[in-house]
């Protein structure tokens, strides 16, 4: 039988994963889309898959149907159809299991030809793939990355909010480039002109003079304009800040949290990651400590040309990635000139400041450190780095408030999810990637 | 003693709430905010509030060392310290204890006159409140409505994972005039004019056909001019999309993510609901569907000027209020004409359509419906709202690619937050409230 009866006296019974062959005889509804239609002239069979799985459908010109069968026969790839019928044990199928389909509807036709095959058969340009994402996306290797990212933030959640960490949500829109330095999206917001968010950093350090510890998983924007494999302008931020602790504390929260992930990934996720042919990185505690001034060193006795105070160009990260194979560190104790003006200088030494970085091979995945809490020293830093401290005037009013020593970090979701499954773009991860020249779909 | 040593050197051992009978005698240190300074001239309290709640720290001329006696008495409020002191006993002091301190150690100086007293005793205008959201964020009531977002997120995210909705992280920038109809802020991305997404609906619906069930919990922004105590022009919305579903069964959704949060809040935020002296609202499943024409009626019949069509007005959701006092219910069965293009017509009456609103008194929490899954269907559907489908090719050529029938909502977070909470204003609510009017802090 093939219908057009609404959907309502239809439900799914089972996914194509519940189909195992202990259910040899019984009857069952399933949804999904058409992988593949194999036409054998009087045997077709359909690989029909939904989120979990594919199934085999077999129809046979002698025991389906007629109608069934041509219609069967006429599926156009990707096209989402709904099949009721007898479940049956065949050791030669895919898991010992085949569907006899008794009727058909199809509740999505697609209209071929498809601009890519989403069984991953014929690989496809990254252009040709984002342009149409959404059966790119259908790739078993993308739903596996994305099942296991879903996985990532929840862990993040969960370690976060189980010690203590108030989740927050600060405003993405913003009157002044409160960060200052880098770019900004410009936003026309009614009669005034207002700015997208880099990052939560001045709002977070605030709070912690309210919640103590706060957390923000958020979407951010930078208008930085490099096309490369490990920038978007449009980013996943996760913040952590917290009051009366310091960049050694919150060093500790970021290796204890990736050891957590690691630790679940592996049995929450062993099927994606076997879809996907990876073992996510491993690491002991503590995590390798480099100083930026040992950094430099390894850097120029394998013959590289940087001087103590250059920031780490894309070239330098790149060498640093290859003496760092598989591994994740830290970078401690920068030169102050080239970290952001509310990093606190150290005491003793004022052109060094407790920031790190926290990286994986050659990819920066985390920032952060201990904060300024004295009013005139971030004033003073603001000029020195070329801000106008009349900008900063809400925030500055709340070191008169009772501001505490804090201290945090900002870590990127979307390249923890590169180096945790081994991807070398950054647009493998991220469902809707946004660069300077594609703003679609 | 009063002394500049380092951070590093003092951990907190305690927090107040930690701070009881049992421990008398005992050295503790503890970190937090000046609440209050009483000075008996031989006797000094402070009153001492960190993120958990309140301790008496007590000092007298007798016995605390002279200088800490000095410097406690000289303290101004809401300074950030850190006491090492002794716990004692002592039946008159708030919860039975008190602090007797040995050394003060000032790490965040305050400097009065403060625009506002955190403590709540002498309340201020909305305004003066947010420019100084900082200290009004310490006030004992907001510190609950927080932790109790918190927890109200959580609630969500646990449900949602838990019934298998894959979380998703779609574009706030795009392209195009997306949803159409209302008014988005114009970014300038690059060389080109982008606009900032008012919800994630095209990008979930599409997901329903990779993931089957997902759902965000993103910022979206809104340009409407309006200003009122329900509105920001930046929201945080908990979207939910699924496929092979209809209205009825994400209405079904949400009334069991209802009680699903509500069945826990009493057991989760029992402190913070006693400090906000509030009892959420209970429910009873199913919860009562009103049909769009019931509505009418319930109106005219109180005398209420409005007729079947028309939208309900801001004073027509006043009365609405009137008559569903204290109760959740949904509205159901819209007239076409005043819905978005995406929801599905009746197949049986036109001016109808598969939408719903899920209200709170008079505020609308939740809007969803059934999608119209069929290209052409959705092509007139924009035509006669007077959008160019042009705009939305990247939407409908995904149309192409086998679209399984869908439905879903989305749900203002901070709507849900007051009406749990029974706050009369969105800003009461949210960290830092954007409006027409307010850009900062």
């Amino acid at each position: 039988m093939v219908d057009t009866e609404p959907l309502d006296t239809w439900r799914r019974t089972h996914y194509t994963n519940m189909i195992t062959p202990d259910l040899d005889g019984a009857e069952v509804i399933v949804f999904g889309w058409v992988q593949d239609v194999r036409d054998l002239g009087n045997l077709v069979f359909i690989s029909l898959r939904d989120r979990e799985s594919l199934v085999q459908v077999t129809a046979t010109a002698k025991h389906t149907e007629a109608a069934v069968f041509n219609r069967l026969k006429s599926l156009d790839r990707q096209s989402t159809i709904g099949i009721r019928g007898i479940v049956t044990k065949r050791d030669e199928a895919p898991r010992g299991v085949e569907l006899m389909p008794q009727q058909v509807k199809v509740l999505g036709q697609a209209i071929p030809p498809l601009p890519l095959d989403p069984t991953g058969r014929s690989p496809a340009e990254l252009d040709v793939r984002l342009d149409a994402r959404i059966l790119d996306l259908r790739r078993p290797e993308l739903q596996a990355i994305f099942r296991v990212r879903h996985e990532i933030v929840n862990m993040i959640r969960e370690f976060l909010s189980e010690e203590g960490y108030v989740e927050i949500h600060t405003p993405k829109i913003i009157a002044a480039a409160a960060e200052g330095g880098a770019s900004l999206f410009p936003v026309e917001y009614f009669e005034k002109k207002a700015y997208l968010a880099q990052s939560p950093e001045l709002y977070k350090e605030e709070l912690t003079s309210v919640f103590e510890k706060v957390y923000e998983i958020g979407t951010y924007f930078r208008a930085e304009e490099s096309h490369t494999r490990r920038h978007l302008n449009e980013f996943i931020s996760v913040d952590v800040e917290e009051a009366f602790v310091t960049v050694q504390d919150v060093m500790i929260l970021q290796e204890e949290l990736l050891a957590y992930m690691l630790r679940n990934l592996e049995t929450r996720c062993s099927a994606q990651l076997e879809t996907l042919k990876v073992s996510p990185p491993q690491v002991k505690l503590p995590i390798r400590r480099c100083t930026y001034s040992e950094i430099i060193s390894q850097l120029q006795k394998i013959g590289f040309s940087i001087e103590w105070g250059e920031d780490l160009s894309t070239p330098a990260s790149r060498r640093l990635g290859e003496l760092h194979h598989n591994e994740f560190y830290f970078i401690t104790e920068w030169p102050t000139k080239i970290r952001p003006f509310y990093i606190k200088p150290n005491s003793e030494r004022e052109e060094i400041c407790e920031a790190f970085d926290f990286m994986y091979e050659w990819i920066e995945i985390t920032s952060g450190g201990t904060r300024i809490d004295a009013k005139q020293q971030l004033i003073d830093r603001l000029k020195e780095q070329g801000l106008n401290p009349v900008n900063f005037g809400f925030h500055l009013k709340t070191y008169d408030y009772g501001m505490p020593p804090h201290a945090g970090w900002g870590m990127g979701l979307d390249r923890l999810v590169m180096a945790l499954l081994r991807r070398e773009n950054i647009r493998d991860v991220v469902l809707f990637p946004r660069d300077r020249f594609r703003l679609e779909p």
